[in-house]
Order: C-alpha cells, then sequence, then structure tokens
C-alpha cells in the first residue's frame, strides 16, 4: 500500500496518507503574539490547507489531540474549535496541558481524518 | 469509505469509526473524588461501553495514550488497567504526565481499536 | 481482520498490527545516564527492532508523537532523530514536553507506521 507525503522536511512531513488515512504532523501558530483563540484559529486554517492538499476536508476528521500550554486557554481555543468544526461530523478529541516549542505556542493539534 | 460517529455533541465524538477502525475520544471520570485507582475503573467502564456501541470490545484494542495528572497516580491506574485489559491481548501504550481538564481530574484515557 | 501483537506482557504490547497499520508503544531507552541524543539513539534502535518483527522499517513511518521531558533536550533528540529518520520519508510528527515513567527518563516516542 502506498504512502504520500506532503510538505516534508528533514525533520517531518506535514501530511501523510496511507490506505485511505491522513496523518497530520503537530501543528502550531506562526503569529505567537496572538491569544489562543487567534493562535487556534491560524492553526485550523493550516489544517484545513493539509487536509485538502490531502484529498479529504474537515468533515472527515476522525481524531485530534489538542495540547493547550495551559489549561485556562482552552475556552479560547474551545471557541476557535466549535465555529470550526463541521457540527455534524465531531472527530473523538482529547484536550491536555502540555509544554510546547516555545513559551508563547499556547496551542498545537495533531488530528487524523479519513480520505 | 463511510464514517459512524457516536455520542457526538458541538466538540467531539466521544467514538468515531472508519474502515474498520475506531478512534475513542479521552474519557475522564465523573466522580473526581475517586482514587485514580477509582477514576481508571470509572473509564474503563466508559471506554467498554463507547467500543460496544462501536461494535467491538477490548480484546480488540491497538493502541493507547494514558495521561496522569501526576506519575505518582500510575501505580493505582495499572491496578484498574491490569485488572480490566483481556490478558491475551493488550494494546501498545504510553503513560505520560500531564496536566489534565480540571486539578482532581486525575486520569484521562484515549484509545484505538480494531472493529 | 486479524490483530498481531508482538512482546506482550500483562500491562502492554510493544507492537500491535492490523489492516496493514503498526502501532508501536511508547518507547524510552534503559541507558538512562544517557544524554537526550543518547537515549534517542537507543530508542530508535528498539523502534526498528519493533517495525521489523511487524514486518515494515523506518521509511514507511506514518506519525510520531514525542514526548520530551524537557523542550531543552529537544535539540538532543532531533540531532538523533534527523541522522535516523529515512530523508526521504518522514512521518508527521509532533514534539511536546511532558513528565515521563521516572526522572531520568528524558524521550519516549510512539510511532504509528504503515506495513
Amino acid at each position: 500500500m502506498s504512502i504520500t507525503r506532503h510538505q516534508s522536511d528533514a525533520r517531518l512531513s506535514r501530511a501523510v496518507v496511507n490506505n485511505g488515512t491522513v496523518y497530520i504532523a503537530g501543528t502550531t501558530a506562526d503569529t505567537r503574539s496572538a491569544s489562543s483563540k487567534g493562535q487556534t484559529e491560524e492553526i485550523l486554517g493550516k489544517i484545513d490547507a493539509l487536509l485538502k492538499v490531502s484529498g479529504t476536508n474537515k468533515s472527515r476528521l476522525l481524531s485530534a489531540v489538542v495540547y493547550v500550554a495551559d489549561m485556562r486557554v482552552k475556552p479560547g481555543m474551545d471557541e476557535a474549535w466549535m465555529a470550526w468544526i463541521d457540527p455534524k461530523n465531531p472527530p473523538a478529541r482529547a484536550t491536555v496541558e502540555t509544554r510546547l516549542g516555545t513559551p508563547d505556542t499556547l496551542v498545537e493539534i495533531m488530528v487524523i481524518a479519513a480520505q
């Protein structure tokens, strides 16, 4: 079964497709001065683009892990999340608090989708 | 390939099935006054129910991520875990320490299973 | 669809194969006195062996979650990671900071691969 990789660098691919399943890398915002809501909006825009290049879209999300730098930013993340997801097709999701790549990275999201 | 979602709300589905694979959302206990063992027992009961509605059971677990609020509660979690799993069919598993949704949430478990 | 499990104990299997997808358990180093680079090299050697017994190899990685005990050890982990991965076939990856099983466990890696 062949594997298709998108936006690969020396370390990782931003999206990997195999057997009808799409694995998206942990995605963060570039605008680190933004609020958790703003960072999440940017992340979800990036995920939209990665899903599209992988031949699918947000209505076909299977699961998501949301890493937040502090549980206090979860409401802002959730506001952007709920405005974004297809309300008839939400994925399985877990949200946990971890430190992220830089101190001002407030949110990182990793999803699995079906093609 | 069609996707089936169970127990969906505005934010997430508690179980999502696609192509014979079942993704269960991060699951926590409602009885937050319980010990890590008690919380884990409640979580695993919820996972049993979600696996059942998804057409499978704990003997077909593929992988699990266990988030504990403090590594010191891992022994209590493991006691409930080992009493629960099908001893001939344990999943791949990782256990890491993260802060969870509320300060008294001691354990959260996210699993993938085969139908 | 049958499930194959490798190196199972009372708690978990180190590798689980179903429907052409391989789930590897969270893998840590035994030599806890090693640097993050050294620990990562040991981990990746173990993952090579688990992929092999599962009928695949590192060129077929789909996704990885890297847990580091402190973001300051990420450069050492990345050095070993970039020396190891098939440069034409990197997986989707997220790296987050969590406490791990013991205080001197610096890195834990969990991967999914295609057979």
